[in-house]
């Protein structure tokens, strides 16, 4: 059987660890979010806060970014020991339009790339499994990207890590009603567990703890 | 108001973070945990796995464990420079009578302590506070001391060290039939989220991703 040639507008996608220059792209990728789930009230992450809070550990062994890099051309290589990009070329029937693309570009050399998206994981760990995995925190991909199956490879650059790190598990939340979310994930291989509900205790309920006598 | 003098029989609880040499008790915790909710096809965890997980990195940055000690003489102080170990003087009507003493009993010097019970959390992380906070994924006590008190000086004491650390929030599952547990946590300033389910990508489905051209 011939090979067919892939035919329309070329688009290379390249995964790679963020780096603490990375940290505006980050904060304003995380203010979208925000803005799409209506949360921008619980919003308060800052510049400031994400430099001093992730990039403390080396990448996996706690907080972790992975960013999606899009370009019409082929993204020049970077070096990265830690973690080898994962790059993929898809072909579309349209070029992709993308209205924030000043605000969400980066230079190598000549080459503009922009960051589309985003994926914030760490370890989390199973006492049953007596092994680690990887909980999932966040996954976006920038509007003018979405359903094009960019979101699939950046889960499934986490879920290969784990594998290659002998983990047990990836695990993330979904909200009950979020239907299409559910079934992607699904399709992905993943189990929707329906009994377990998430406890938090935060803000004046946690500051009481300051001085408790347990 | 004169101060009242507690009368009955005291009970010396301590919560001190766990070390390498403790991976016999934990192990076997965790086992008993698997029994309570009759989970003990899903327990593939052994002693050798949990120590090769577990302590790999300072406390509190990742997995960390505290455990609960009992007893009925005040427990001899330990060397801790990481954590300052809780301590908690409880009086009861009854001694508490263990069973299984001597599984779970230390010695320090002559006197014996018992292993009552544990916590196992790691940090994980808000984008939307853009801090970490902690997420405890097992809080477990000993059958024989259950309805006492001593597990929610264990939660507490996660609580207290995420105050500690300026963490923005502690988090756990609980399953939604478990209306006593609920209660609980609800008493300890928790909310129980409602819409968010967990998702869950493990075992084959996870290994799939080995080789996945994403």
């Amino acid at each position: 059987m011939a090979e067919t040639t892939p035919t329309g507008y070329p688009v290379f996608a390249r995964i790679r660890l963020a780096t603490p220059l990375d940290v505006p792209f980050i904060h304003k990728l995380i203010h979208q979010m925000a803005v799409f789930e209506r949360l921008t009230h619980l919003f308060t992450a800052t510049k400031s806060s994400l430099y001093s809070t992730l990039f403390i550990s080396p990448p996996f062994q706690s907080f972790t970014v992975f960013l999606l890099e899009l370009s019409s051309s082929p993204i020049p290589p970077l070096p990265s020991p830690s973690f080898t990009p994962i790059e993929k070329t898809f072909y579309f029937d349209l070029p992709l339009d993308d209205p924030e693309k000043d605000a969400f570009s980066v230079r190598y050399g000549n080459d503009q790339v922009a960051i589309a998206g985003f994926v914030l994981f760490f370890p989390n760990y199973s006492t049953f499994l007596g092994k680690p995995g990887f909980y999932i925190e966040d996954l976006f991909v920038r509007e003018c990207y979405r359903r094009k199956g960019f979101g699939k490879i950046l889960l499934s650059a986490v879920a290969k890590q784990a594998v290659k790190m002998e983990y047990g598990r990836v695990e993330w939340v979904v909200l009950d009603w979020n239907v299409n979310a559910i079934m992607f994930y699904e399709q992905m291989g993943a189990q929707v567990l329906p009994e377990w509900r998430i406890c938090r205790l935060a803000g004046d309920h946690l500051q009481a703890y300051q001085n408790a006598d347990l």
